[in-house]
This record gives structure tokens, sequence and C-alpha cells, in this order.
């Protein structure tokens, strides 16, 4: 039964042998959004989804607090038995609220509602529409659905118009799935221009804000909010386990039939609940980023500066100026020592290899928190360059060991 | 896009009709294991999976609280990138430890360990086979993956043996999956002559013990302890959110290559890890079953207690005498009705509808708590006698109302 798992076996004991295990970092202590540590020693954590450092909130540490002992540790049951609690319901008001929809799900986790609204949204005589680099829960809602999938080129709407005029005759609802944030690159989606042809071809939009709520827009809303788009958008997903930094996820919008897929959607009706004091710190977060537009900023600004420092040590980054900042390598074996000696150093990235990242590349992938300082970024940056440059990576050099060009550098 | 839900739609505003939302029950107050309040008024809870009552246990409270002071609200990773603190480490070997396993994986819920496991174990050339009432997450995580799959008949063994029987030119692992305690109607599955058809035809097994951890067996390790096949089973899927009162799901196995799954379950890979409070919660719900076989034994006398009365009311209930006590009807209109009059008379049970449960009956699922007294499972008994018989569904009467004859009645 194991077999099947040879060449993986393999791939990943080459991964092994080069130090660290980079899928199976195990921090003895995370003290802080910014740093933890393993075997005595503090590391710099650059590679989180936790953008607006807000899991050492104490607000949300004391509302997860009470919640725990005023309503316990669980549910124990699922959303549409016992295990809706006032707050669960209150949740759900607030996400609708905080995105200005009509109505919202709260799912048990944000992988589980992509998995419940695409599966269930999308029938058999309908057709998705799934950029090419979607995220792996949206590429698994689309399985366990029955609709036609069709990919379009990454962040391409040429391609996509061009996808759904292929489909023109067909019967069936067409659905376009995109993400704010593309979580490997940090680069976001072309949202007006897909919005435009989401008009003109009658289709509906569906766009998955899990790296970007809390993130981009004025006010936080996301994507959407940034690129002005609201009334194109049919169903907003997105997840608590980022910005928010907690554990769920949602799916918001204004359609009248919403609410049926609460007795439709299978990951939302056979899991059990989200825990009282999950969904207290989750409002909390909310709370949080309408009431500190500084923790964006500080974001943004860190963003920027680590973006900037990367970029001018001359590392191929992604196209975007996001908190994911990537070091695109062509090179795997290079990736994994690269990452070795950064965690040996005190900084841990995340690591991603082909074939789970855009175009085949290796990426060492930065986030950047509001709870950095600049003097970490910079500490950051330096050594990451310093790395770089031993290895033949960065500086004038790169140029000669990394000769690949892309219409994105 | 909605218009495939009309007749979901219709169903589903028939019950509403009816009273209550039976799918929408929404608590203001969950104040214990067994007590929840809706508009002022004290409920019973007499439909949940809280078999050990343990979501209110100090112990498990004060170790989340803990967790959550110092190591935050979530880790806003996955377990293979920056999701994996000490404590997740820790709780594997703790699964592993309980169940007598090798290695054991941690998923955030028991739905993604489902799917996760089931997706990916068994590959194109192989073969899953499915008991036919098994749980969502179970026909969800078939589907996801792509081996064939054939269904037998719930609970026979004879027809399992006749299926592989089928197969048995064909290449390619089989993988029989089964549930230690089925949720609808609490009755086990014969696991002595299910393990011994899988040592004959040289399949793999695998058990779901969502239902029966820390429920049935000597010390609580579920069916495969209380049928004495330890060695038979390969793989044991349980979840966090029923006895251990939290949320989370796993996988353990003896098989070497085991470990392997966590670089190839996307539903592993691909979300983000439990919250430190969670993590913490399970471990001392872990604990607290070893320290505590008087909760099993007072779970066991309740469950008898409940089932003893409502048999002797002259209800069809399930099979064994188990925690989950179900009142089975064929007119789901009449169960509807009884379930808004338990709900007047201040009983919460599950209802569930056709078409999904066995054998297309409805069913009023009482769930039993070692959290519960006599005197609170006397009293609901009284109470949901009463309403059967002024409906005509227990007592003398009930012959007349309800001539379906089962095999297991």
């Amino acid at each position: 039964m194991f077999g099947k798992f040879a060449s993986l076996h393999e791939a990943y004991g080459r991964v092994r042998q080069a130090g660290a295990d980079p899928f199976g970092v195990a921090f003895d202590e995370v003290v802080s959004p910014t740093t933890a540590r393993i075997g005595g020693r503090d590391i710099l954590l650059l590679g989180t989804n936790n953008y607006l450092g807000l899991t050492f909130a104490p607000e949300a540490i004391a509302a997860a607090s009470d919640a725990l002992h005023r309503y316990g540790t669980g549910t124990t049951g699922s959303r549409i038995a016992n295990g809706t609690y006032a707050g669960h319901a209150e949740l759900e008001r607030r996400v609708a609220r905080f995105l200005g929809r009509r109505d919202a799900m709260v799912f048990t986790t944000g992988h589980q509602a992509n998995l419940g609204i695409l599966a269930t949204l999308a029938g058999r005589e309908d057709h998705l529409l799934l950029d090419a680099d979607s995220h792996a829960s949206i590429y698994d809602g689309a399985r366990l659905g029955s609709a036609s999938v069709t990919r379009f080129r990454h962040n391409d709407p040429g391609d996509l118009a061009r996808r759904l005029r292929v489909l023109a005759d067909k019967p069936g609802d067409r659905l376009i799935v995109v993400e704010g944030l593309y979580s490997m690159l940090g680069d976001v989606a072309p949202l007006r221009e897909i919005a435009a042809i989401k008009r003109e071809t009658g289709a509906y939009l569906l766009v998955d804000e899990a790296h970007s709520l809390g993130v981009l827009g004025e006010r936080g809303r996301g994507l959407i909010e940034a690129a002005g788009v609201h009334d194109d958008v049919d169903f907003v997903v997105g997840t608590f386990s980022k910005s928010l930094g907690s554990i769920g996820g949602f799916c918001a919008s204004d359609h009248a039939g919403f609410d049926l897929l609460r007795l439709a959607a299978r990951s939302y009706m056979f899991t059990a609940s989200l825990p009282p004091s999950v969904v207290a710190s989750v409002m909390t977060g909310f709370d949080l980023i309408d009431q500190r537009p500084q923790l964006r900023a500080q974001l943004s600004a860190n963003a920027a500066r680590l973006h900037a420092a990367l970029a001018a040590s001359g590392f191929r980054l992604g196209p975007s100026v996001s908190p994911i900042v990537s070091v695109r390598l062509r090179d795997p074996a290079l990736a994994v020592t690269f990452w070795n000696r950064l965690l040996s150093a005190g900084i841990y990235v995340n690591l991603a290899l082909p074939p789970a990242t855009p175009e085949g590349e290796s990426l060492l992938r930065s986030s950047v928190s509001a709870a950095h300082s600049f003097a970490e970024l910079d500490r950051a940056a330096a050594i990451i360059t310093a790395i770089g440059q031993e290895l033949g990576i960065a500086g004038p050099q790169a140029a000669a060991a990394e000769s690949y060009v892309s219409a994105a550098d």
C-alpha cells in the first residue's frame, strides 16, 4: 500500500540528507508572533501567515479564555445539530457586516470552506473556471463536486475570456474562482479585469481572500475592497487562521438562496463546529482589524521594506509588493541548502518545492507581520543577502547563476 | 446557480413550517455538558457527542487557557510549514501511545483526517470497500481519491466477503473501511468477523473510532480493544471532537511508511494546524480518559438506562445498547412534529431525516453522556414516552402506527 509513495520517499530522503527537515520543523516554543525557540536558540519567524501579529493580542487571548471558562472546550456537534451556539451565529453576522454582505456561513477550517462551497455551488451542468495557481483546497473542492473544471492561466484575464468563449454554447452556470493574494509569490489577482469579464459573460465570481483579508483594502476588507469591485463579486471565501490569528473559514454572499448551502455543503454539515474560544478570539480579531488601521499601515511598510531590501540584493522576487516576499530559485537542491543555512542563522522561512509551486520553481517564502520591527527585517534581509551571495544567488554574480527570465521580473 | 437547490428549499420549507428549525438551533448559552438555554428556558442536551462530559472539565479548561496565554490563539500555519509546535508532536506521540501504535498524525478536524487518509492511501489501482452506512467524510475521502469504490451492505461481513471475491483477480490493494460505532443508530461493527475476512483476503483494514474512542473497550481504546482485534487493524481514524470534547482528528498506524502521508495527504498539508489551546485540552482529555474509568462505567450505565426505558415504552431503537439511542420512525413529518414537541418540553435531541439516514427512516437521535444523571435520563424518557404516546408511536398502539418490521427489532 505504501509502494505508491516510493518516489516521494526518495525525494524526501534527499531533502532530509541536506540538514534539518523543512517540512517537519517543530518549534519547541513560540513566544511571540515573530519569535520561536528551537534547541534553546531564538528563531526569527519570517514564514508564517501572521500578517497582523494578532496571535498574542491580549484582547483576543482574554476573550478566548473567558469563552473557555463559560462555554467549555468544544461543542461536540456540527453546525446543523448541537454545534451552533449564539457565538457562531454572532460571528456569522460579524463576518457579513465586516464584508458588507447579506449572509455568511462559518466553517471549521478555511480548507473546509472551499471544499464545501465549491463542491456544492457548482452542479453537474455547471463550469468552474479556476486560476491555474489556485490553492489545493480550491482544486479539491472542484474535485469533490460534479461540475466541469476549466483552468485558466494564472492571473491572465485574456486566457479566462478565451476559455469562457469556448464554453459559450454549453448549458449551465459559470463560476470563476480567483484568490485575492496568492500564497506562494504574493501576487494579487487582476480583479478589475476579471470582474469586467464576469459582467460581460454573465458568470459568477468567487474570490478567496485567505491571504488578503485584513491585509489589503483601505479598511482591510481584502482585494475586493482594494480593487473596488464589491458589487461584482458573488462569493467571498476566507479564513480565520491567517490575519485573524486563529482557525476557521467562511463564505459570504448577497445571494438570496445562500443560506440553503447549510443543508447542502457536506464539509459544513458533517464536521464539529468551532470551539467557543476560537469563535471569541476571531470576533475580537475583527474588532482589532477595525480599531487598528495602524497594523495594516505597519504591515504595508514592513512588506515594502523587506521587498525593497531583497530586490536590491538582486534576488528574483514575485511581481507584487506584498507581505509575501518569495525568493525564486530554479534549483531545488540549492533552495534546500539555502533554507538550512537560514535556519542555522536563526531565520525561519517557508520552503516550497516543485511540483507544488508556480512555474516549477523553488521558493524561499518569507512573510512579513505587522509585529516585525524594521530592525528585525533589516537583519533578516542582511542575513538572506549574505547567504545568498555565498551561494552565488544574490548580487551581480546572480545573473550568471540564475539566467531565467520571466515577464514578472 | 441556486436553482439546483429548489427541491431542498421546498423540503426545508415544510420542516420550518412545523415549528422550530431542527437544523438551525442556536443555543443562547451552553452552561454544562447537559444543559443549555434557549429564550431563557433550560434545555436538557440529549443530542450531542459529549460522551464523557469533558467539555467543562476544569483540568482541560485550565490547560487550554494556559496554552492560550503561553502560545497564543493560533499557529497561522500548516503542519508542514510553521504550524508544528512541540505540543502537536507531543499530541501525536500521545495518540500513538494511547492506541498502542507506532505512529499517529494529527489533523485539524476529524473530517479532514478521513479526507486526507482515504484520498491518499488508496491509489488508482486500489480498491476501497466501504460500509454502506459510512460517514460523509469517508465517502468524500473516497471521492477525492482515485481508487475504485465498492460499497458493502451495512455491517454485513458476508456481503463484504462476496464483494472481495469479485475483486479477487484485479490488481491493487484492498482497503476495508468500517466505523466502530455508527453515529445514526449507535450500532457497532461486527469487527471480529471483518478482521477475519481481512486476514483471509490480505486486505488492509481501517476503523474509524470517531464515536467509540473513550467509549468502548476496557480502557476506552474503542471497538478495536473491545473486539480484541488490535493486530488486524492497519489504520485507526478518530476525532477529538466527541469524547475528548474539543476539535481535531487523527490517524494512527503501525506501518513503516505511514509518516510519508504527511507529505501526500492534502487535507493535512494545506490547512492551518490546531491552535495550541486545543492541543492542550485534548492532551488533558486523554489523561482524563486514562485516570477516570468511572466515566466510562457511568456512560455505560446511562446508556443502558435510557435504552431500556425507551425500549420498554415500545419504541423501535437501534440494535445495540450504546450511548447513541435513536427512536426510529417511518414518517418524516411525524418525526419533525415529535422533535418540536420535545424541544418545547425542554429536551434537545438530534433529528435526522432521509436521505441521510439508514434505511430511509427518520430518527430522533438521543445520545447519552457520562454527565447525565439518572434523574435527567428518567425524566427525558418519561417525556419522550408521553409525547410518543400522544403521537401514537409508543406503547401498545405503536404496533398499529409503526408496522415496519426489521431484523434489528
